[in-house]
C-alpha cells in the first residue's frame, strides 16, 4: 500500500501533495469536531478546522488554548495530525528533490525513461524508510531526556512525565509547536537543559532529511559536503548566533520579556528566542511584548525559516542565501554564481528568487487582506501573517481575536506556506521546458 | 566648462557621481546655514544639513515647515537645489545608460574603443542639452497655467501667483514636492485642475527622460517603443490607476482624510494620492491619519518608484516589472524571459534582482536603526524610511521628531535611494567581466 502511494506521488507530484494534505485535513477536522475531543462541548466548526489546518501544516497558531481546551483525546489527535504533517512533508520534499535531481540529470541524455524511474522508485521507498526511522528516533531519544527531566527535576507523576516527554519531543522535531502549557515553554526558563534539548529537536526536525542525512554520514568530512548541505547548515548557524545575539541584546533590559531574569536565563530565553522563530514556535516570551528592534529580526527569520524538505517553513536558509550569492557575484560582476567551487544554475537561481517574491506578495496580500479586516496593530498583523506563512506559530496574540474571514486568510497563508513553496519550487524546476529559438534581445534601464 | 563637465562624468562615472552630489549638499548646507535663510536667527546645522539633503536628492521630506521656517531668500536656494538635483539625476542617469548600452554593444565587437568614446561623447552633449530644454519648457508650461488659476481662481496678488506657479512647477517636475502651503497641496482640493497640472508634470518628470523622449516622438507609433518605453508606460498607468482605486475605496468612509467630502473632491483626493507616492510626494490628506490598508499600498507603490533616469526614485517600474515578467516566464517553465518579443538578457535579470533585494536590505536596515533609535509606532517608521529611500517626501510626520541619529538615518537612506540604485545599477552593467571557464555546476535545493 505504501508502496503505491510512493509511486502515485512520484509520477503526479504537483497535483497530489495539496491533494494530500488537504485530505488529512479533512480527517482532521471531522475528529476534532468528535464531543470527547474538547471540554466545552459546543461545535465550533471554526475551531476544528483552524486546528485541524494549523496541526496538519505544522504550524501551531492556534485560537483556543491547546493545553484547556482540548481533552487528552483531542490532544491525541492533534499529536497525531502534527506527526502525520511533519512525516508526509519532510518525505514528500525530499522525493520532489529526488524527482527533480532525476529529471534534470535525464534531460540531455537518452536514457530509457521507464528504467530510470524504476531505479528512483526503489531509491524513493529507501528513502521514505529511513525518514521515518530517522523521525523515531529523534524523536524517541528526545522523549526519554524530557521524560526523566520532567519527573526528576520538575516533580511531574511518571503518566504525564510520559506524556509530555512524547509530546514536546514530537512537536520539537515536527516544528509544530503546539505546547501542553498555557504559557508553551515560558515556564522552563530556569531549565535550559529542557530548552537546549527542545532547541536541538527542533532543528534536526528544521534542517531538513538531505542536510540531517548528510550530517550524519559525513559529519567528521565537511569538505566533501554538498553545496546544499554546505548552504543550509552554515546558513542555519549563522543565522541562530545573529537571531540569538539581537534577541539577548534587545530584548537584555525589557522588563516585559527577560529584563528581570538571570543571566542564565537571559541566555536560555536567547537560546530558544534565537531557534524557534526558524521555525519551531514555541514561543519562551510574550512576543507581543518584545521590541520592535526584536519584532523585525524576528519576522526576518520567520520569512526566511529553515532548511529544505524538513518541518520549517519560510522561503528555506538556501534560498535566502542563494540570493546572497547571486547578489554578492552581480556586484563582483562575475557571471557565474559560485558556492564553494560549484557554479549555480541560471535556473535554480531563478526558481530561488521567484520562490522569494511570490513569498512576498503572500506576505503583502495576507497582511493587506487582514489589514481590510480587522482594525488590529499593523506590526502585530504582520508579525502573526507571517508567522502563518512561515508555518512557525510565535503570536502576537491576535489569531485568536480574528473575525472568520481572517482566520481563514491565515488558513490559505499556512497552507501555501507549507505546501505552496516547495511544491512551486519543484513544479517550477520540473517544468521547465526548452525553447529552441531565442528571440533577438533587449536591454531595458535598471534602477 | 560643462563639455569637459560631461566628459569627465562619462569616463569615472561610478565615483564622480556621488561625489557631485555631495558637493553640491555641502554647496547647500553652507547656504542654508546663512542667517537670511531663516526667520528664527539661530545656527541650526541639523536643519541646514537635512533640507540641503533632502533638496538636492529631490525628496522633500522636511524637519522644519518650508513655508514659515525659510525666508523667501531660503526658500529660493531650495528650489535651486531641487533643480540642480533633478536636472543632475536626469542627465546623468540618462547618460549612464548610454554608457551602459556602449559598453554592452562594445563587448564582442572590435571597434576601435576612444573612436567610439568619441561619438558617445557627442551624443551625450545633445542628450543633456535636450533635457535641459525638455525641463525647461515642462516647467514653462506648467508655471504659467498654475500661476493662472492661483491669481484668477484663488485671487492670489501676480507677484505671489508667479511665484507659487514657478515654485509648483519646479517642484511638480523634478518631483521634489516641497511646499510653500503647511499644509502642502491639501488646500486645492477643490480645484481639480490644479492637481491634475501638478500631476501630469510629476509623472513628467517621474517617467524618465528616455521614455518622455521616446514618447515625444513616436506616441503615434506604440507598436514601435523599445521595451524599456512599454514597460515603464504601461506599467506606471497600470500602478496609477490601481493606486488611484485604492485610495479611493479603502479612504473612502474615512472622516479623518477624504471622508467628508464631495465625490469630485474625492476623486481629486485619489488622483493625487495615486500619483504622488511614485514620487512627487505633495500629500493631499494628512498621510498619518490614512487607513493600514492605504498605508500598506503606498509603501509598496513608494517602493517600486517612477521611470528610470527621471526625478522619481525607488527602484523603478521597469525593474519592477522585469521582475513580474521573470516570476511568470519560471511560472510557464520558459528559459527566456521575453517582453513584447524581446527576450531580456540574463545579466538585465540578475541586476533587476540584484537592486530590489538591496532595496529591500535598506528599507529592513533602515527601519531596524529608527526601532533601535525611538519608539515610534513601527509603521509610522517603516512609512517615512521607505519614503526616503524612495525620494518620494511623503511623512506620516515623524521626521521632525527624530533623534539626530534618526535624521542622519534618513539622509543616508535618501542619498542611497537618490545616488545609490541607479549607479549601483550601471556600475553592475559596466563591471561585467566574463571568466573564461565554468566551475561545474550544481544544484541545490529551493524553496
Ligand atoms: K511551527
Ligand atoms: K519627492
Amino acid at each position: 500500500m505504501a508502496n503505491t502511494v510512493v509511486d502515485k506521488v512520484m509520477r503526479r507530484p504537483v497535483r497530489l501533495v495539496p491533494l494530500a494534505f488537504l485530505g488529512v485535513i479533512a480527517i482532521g477536522t471531522l475528529l476534532l469536531l468528535i464531543p470527547a475531543t474538547h471540554h466545552d462541548g459546543q461545535v465550533r466548526p471554526m475551531v476544528a478546522t483552524f486546528t485541524a489546518v494549523s496541526a496538519t501544516c505544522i504550524t501551531g497558531l492556534t485560537v483556543v488554548d491547546t493545553a484547556t481546551y482540548w481533552t487528552p483525546f483531542g490532544q491525541f489527535i492533534i499529536l497525531l495530525l502534527t506527526q502525520m504533517g511533519g512525516f508526509g512533508i519532510m518525505s514528500i520534499a525530499t522525493l520532489l528533490a529526488i524527482l527533480v535531481k532525476g529529471h534534470i540529470e535525464l534531460s540531455g541524455t537518452l536514457v530509457v525513461q521507464t528504467e530510470t524511474q524504476t531505479q528512483s522508485l526503489g531509491q524513493a521507498r529507501r528513502v521514505v524508510l529511513r525518514i521515518a526511522t530517522s523521525m523515531l528516533v529523534a524523536e524517541a531519544v528526545a522523549a526519554v531526556i524530557l521524560t526523566l527531566r520532567f519527573h526528576f527535576t520538575h516533580g511531574t507523576e511518571w503518566p504525564q512525565a510520559i506524556w509530555h516527554g512524547i509530546w514536546y519531543a514530537g512537536m520539537s522535531f515536527t516544528n509544530a509547536g503546539f505546547a501542553l502549557h498555557s504559557d508553551s515553554i515560558m515556564g522552563f526558563i530556569a531549565d535550559p537543559l529542557t530548552i537546549i534539548v527542545m532547541s536541538v529537536t527542533v532543528f534536526a526536525g528544521s534542517i531538513g532529511y538531505p542536510v540531517f542525512w548528510e550530517l550524519l554520514q559525513k559529519w567528521r568530512r565537511p569538505r566533501n559536503w554538498s553545496v546544499h548541505t554546505r548552504l543550509s547548515f552554515y546558513g542555519f548557524i549563522l543565522l541562530f548566533v545573529l537571531t540569538f545575539a539581537a534577541f539577548l541584546i534587545f530584548e537584555w533590559d525589557n522588563p516585559d520579556t527577560i529584563g528581570s531574569f538571570s543571566v542564565l536565563e537571559k541566555v536560555t530565553a536567547a537560546i530558544a528566542g534565537g531557534v524557534m522563530p526558524r521555525s519551531g514556535g514555541f514561543n519562551i516570551v510574550d512576543y507581543a511584548l518584545i521590541k520592535d528592534e526584536t519584532t523585525i529580526t524576528t519576522i526576518v527569520m520567520m520569512f526566511i525559516g529553515g532548511g529544505s524538505a524538513g518541518t520549517s517553513g519560510g522561503i528555506k536558509v538556501s534560498t535566502f542565501f542563494l540570493l546572497a550569492f547571486l547578489i554578492l557575484a552581480v556586484a563582483r560582476g562575475e557571471r557565474d554564481v559560485t558556492v564553494a567551487h560549484r557554479r549555480i544554475g541560471d535556473e535554480t537561481l531563478r526558481q530561488a528568487v521567484t520562490v522569494a517574491l511570490l513569498a512576498v506578495a503572500c506576505l503583502v496580500g495576507g497582511t493587506m487582506m487582514l489589514a481590510i479586516l480587522t482594525n488590529l496593530p499593523l506590526p502585530h498583523v504582520l508579525f502573526d501573517v507571517t508567522s502563518a506563512f512561515g508555518t512557525v506559530g510565535l503570536s502576537m496574540g491576535i489569531t485568536p481575536e480574528l473575525p472568520a474571514g481572517g482566520q481563514i486568510t491565515l488558513m490559505v497563508l499556512m497552507f501555501l506556506g507549507r505546501v505552496g513553496t516547495f511544491t512551486a519550487a519543484s513544479a517550477l524546476a520540473l517544468r521547465t521546458a526548452t525553447r529552441h529559438y531565442h528571440l533577438p534581445e533587449e536591454r531595458p534601464i535598471v534602477g
